[in-house]
């Protein structure tokens, strides 16, 4: 079978640079997807003395990727097709497709070839060993364990910002690795907005009484959270042979290919509807992959925009659709049936607010609807801070505690409460962060063009029709794949520049009708 | 994480061809582990949507691996260490691990080379267009739209003997690609010994009265089914951390490492004990690829020996000790707990009897414990005579129906049950056939040796003792990788050249005890 595939090669002659590069693009794909199935077999199937050989073949295959990304025929072909600096394009572009895929090529391989090797090599060793101390230092609460690694790791970020390249902020360049379009000052002004509505949301809220939540508290065995999350994920409007659900210690959705697209849960034994909202969630996910434009497999156009708009999409099943009263109205009867002993006297409008309970925690990946982006807030403001040298790691603690303070009105009693939480900046990602409220955000503004389309879509939803949703998403964001960027697709979907105010909206609306402010 | 991998390479210059080549020679290995993963993810969990992506996946990873496997730089490196056409080795040995890893290196090498490319291409397209026709073929009974292919597969098989070359018989060559020890004189002459012995001994069975086997045949749900894989897959001597069970639609096992081995197996509705011996045979090439010698992954030494020593793995548990009454002794009554309702009133001798149920029957596949070498003798003989041209095709439905009824006493209705059922030949297989019953062979060598040394076995089994026959396993057969052949292994562990004495004299024995003989 190699053998044919060699001679294939040797025989078939690349008319045109494109052609090649095209040949190349798809190969280095289907590596990806190989790398794929290493980790999701990792999370999910691989016995666990498999461990330290799935590394090597992560690091060998990984490796072999890069190079293969970075060659200097990949190089040759490429400068065929495009000019190094300029990004202008030469020669035959037959149509916009084509035009496209150059330029994410090309984007794609300057992005990889910036960084010099050898500092590349020394961040992932700065960064290995962090995570371990991280870890430690989380544990045993010891805030000064870390201090040393984080300072070397925000130096090592501002050269990667001086390396990359920026024009006004060095966070930018940074931002930029996660969310092509997304610039500090932008960022800022969008969550600027946004705290000033949250804040005082917030606060009316919790003035009030909060729901009962018991009934969701309760004691589920996993067998039956086993069937609760198939029936929802068979719910949902997918093609059922091209994904699966499995189970790990964290949910995650991971795709192979628009046609292998997979998801999995995990069983929090007193909290069901963790579940279910992962189920959710992480079709979301996988939805996005499995509407990318199959005819474009192996190039940048049948590849997901970006982490904020992958984010949009999870949230929209999870939240928008998912946290819906119409949604309820549909399937909550049928999950009364199946958990009666906890649900059977519980009416719809109480289950309804009990899943809209808000309430300000320390943890941002325990946070509800309404706080979760003001966790998100306060670690972007931090990471500008930090990465702008206007506040040393040594004031971080109390940096963090002041802002949380600012934003929830409560002060986390410890720094592994606090700023030690998060794995992402022993993991070197600076500007990661900001991707997840970006993505609430562009889930509510396209929410806004969705509903003017569809006036009707409590009535359809509170009837089990979801497919319709699905379509307007494909149609609206899942099929441009990269042709798009984040702002684009949301002005593309709305006629509007994406900014915070529908999503502040949503809110409100919601958030007031069910607490009556 | 790859770009590490790089520098490492960059900045490690090897000391000496060794080992660059041992490093090449793990690089090889881990994408082999790979690749093992995608065919196990194939059978058991991949979504249905991702089949052709997934075939896209293995060809290229496949020819990856042949690409590095005859590329220059390996072909450089390792005429440093070896001469060419001698084999002889250059230069300076450590150590007697490094001699045979070398001379494996070698042999495959020159195996890997052999073939021209265009042919390798025009054998793998013959026998991908063949593989269709045949199940066209098989399914309409209808050998004449098969004939054609079969007779240019013969063609080109020659032709490969050609290539490999031989020195008395063309299907030597084709034998070797299996069992790189034999011949087809040697195979002739334990074949003949053992059907001199076969032939009688089925017919005093079959003159006896069959035995009950009506509660063999019922209906068993699959949950249970799988109750039961799971307690028997547990019950054997394995690292549980190191392997797991799986449902696939035909059992099979997997090793992507010593420490990642993986068996499947598979429920037949009226056939519960078809699970038992998958478990128990998969169980056994399982623990094989365990306990290969893990200091040397990456080398031969950490590969099994042949596809007939991996059969004497596989069938030593299945019959020899999965057959056996002191094992059932221990297991019966647990599995008569299970399935009380069918179990609860069969007596341990009747069931032992039944699980000997003795009966010629037309499919391979199907055949028990003395029935299925004459099968493979059968195939043997065919395959000789069509190689030599002493056979043609149109006259082979002929042969195999006349060859059957000297063995079996019955003549197949039809081709579809008689030469057209298996997908072997199809798939241009020829001289694999033989190592199904050179595994049972070496099996029986064997276990003379290890019922010597170990007389109180049926009393160790009986009270569930199976830890010390993986380790007499492991001592004799697994430890040694490549470094000894199957013949070496057998005449090793008994101080005998292996031939099919003992292996008859067991038959002989254990059905003249059960069928009073």
């Amino acid at each position: 079978m190699g053998t044919d595939r060699i001679i294939e090669k040797m025989t078939k002659n690349p008319k045109t640079p494109y052609d090649a590069l095209l040949e190349k693009s798809k190969s280095i794909q289907t590596y990806h997807a190989i790398l794929m199935l290493l980790h999701w077999d990792q999370e999910t199937y691989m016995p666990p003395g498999g461990i330290q050989n799935r590394a090597e073949q992560i690091a060998q295959l990984a490796s072999l990727i890069h190079e293969e990304k970075t060659s200097n025929s990949y190089k040759t072909l490429l400068s065929q097709l495009v000019h190094r600096k300029s990004g202008k394009l030469k020669g035959d572009i037959r149509g916009k497709a084509e035009r496209v895929i150059i330029r994410e090529w090309h984007k794609d391989f300057q992005r990889q070839n910036k960084l010099p090797v050898a500092f590349v090599k020394a961040f992932s060793q700065l960064t290995s060993e962090a995570t371990q101390i991280w870890a430690t230092a989380k544990k045993e609460n010891n805030f000064k364990l870390f201090a040393p690694f984080l300072e070397r790791i925000i130096q090592m970020n501002r050269k990667k910002a001086d390396i990359l390249g920026f024009a006004d902020h060095p966070y930018d360049a940074l931002l930029e690795t996660y969310e092509p379009c997304m610039t500090s000052a932008k960022v800022t002004n969008i969550f600027e907005g946004l705290q000033k509505e949250l804040v005082p949301l917030l606060k009316k809220i919790t003035n009030n009484k909060a729901p009962e939540i018991n009934f969701l508290q309760q004691h589920v065995h996993e067998d039956k959270q086993r069937e609760i999350g198939q029936w929802i994920a068979a719910a949902m409007p997918c093609d059922a042979d091209y994904t699966r659900l499995d189970v790990s210690s964290h949910p995650f959705s991971i795709a192979l290919h628009p046609h292998d697209s997979r998801i999995t849960t995990r069983f929090l034994p007193c909290n069901f509807m963790s579940n279910i909202y992962s189920v959710l969630h992480e079709t979301g996910h996988s939805m996005y992959e499995m509407g990318l434009p199959l005819k474009h497999y192996g190039t940048p156009l049948c590849q997901a925009a970006s982490l904020s708009v992958h984010e949009s999409q999870s949230r929209w099943w999870e939240t928008f659709i998912g946290h819906s009263l119409p949604f309820w109205e549909y399937f909550y009867p049928q999950l009364q049936k199946k958990i009666p002993d906890l649900l059977g006297n519980v009416p719809l409008p109480d289950f309804y607010k009990a899943i809209h309970h808000v309430v300000p925690t320390f943890i941002r990946v325990e946070a509800d609807e309404v706080t979760y982006c003001l966790h998100v807030i306060l670690r972007f403001e931090i990471e500008k801070a930090l990465i702008a040298g206007k506040l040393s790691v040594h004031e971080l603690p109390e940096a963090w505690n002041a802002k949380f303070m600012e934003l929830f009105g409560i002060t986390p009693p410890n720094a592994a409460q606090g700023c030690l939480q998060d794995i992402h900046w022993s993991m070197g990602d600076f500007g990661y962060f900001p991707t997840y409220a970006l993505g609430n955000i562009l889930a509510g503004h396209l929410f806004m063009a969705f509903e003017k389309q569809h006036p009707d879509w409590p009535k359809r939803v509170s009837s089990g029709d979801l497919a319709f949703i699905r379509s307007w998403l494909q149609e609206n964001v899942h099929q441009w794949g990269r042709m798009y960027n984040y702002n684009e697709i949301g002005k593309k979907a709305t006629g509007k520049s994406v900014n915070e105010t529908a999503y502040c909206q949503y809110l409100k609306k919601k958030y007031g009708a069910i607490y009556n402010l």
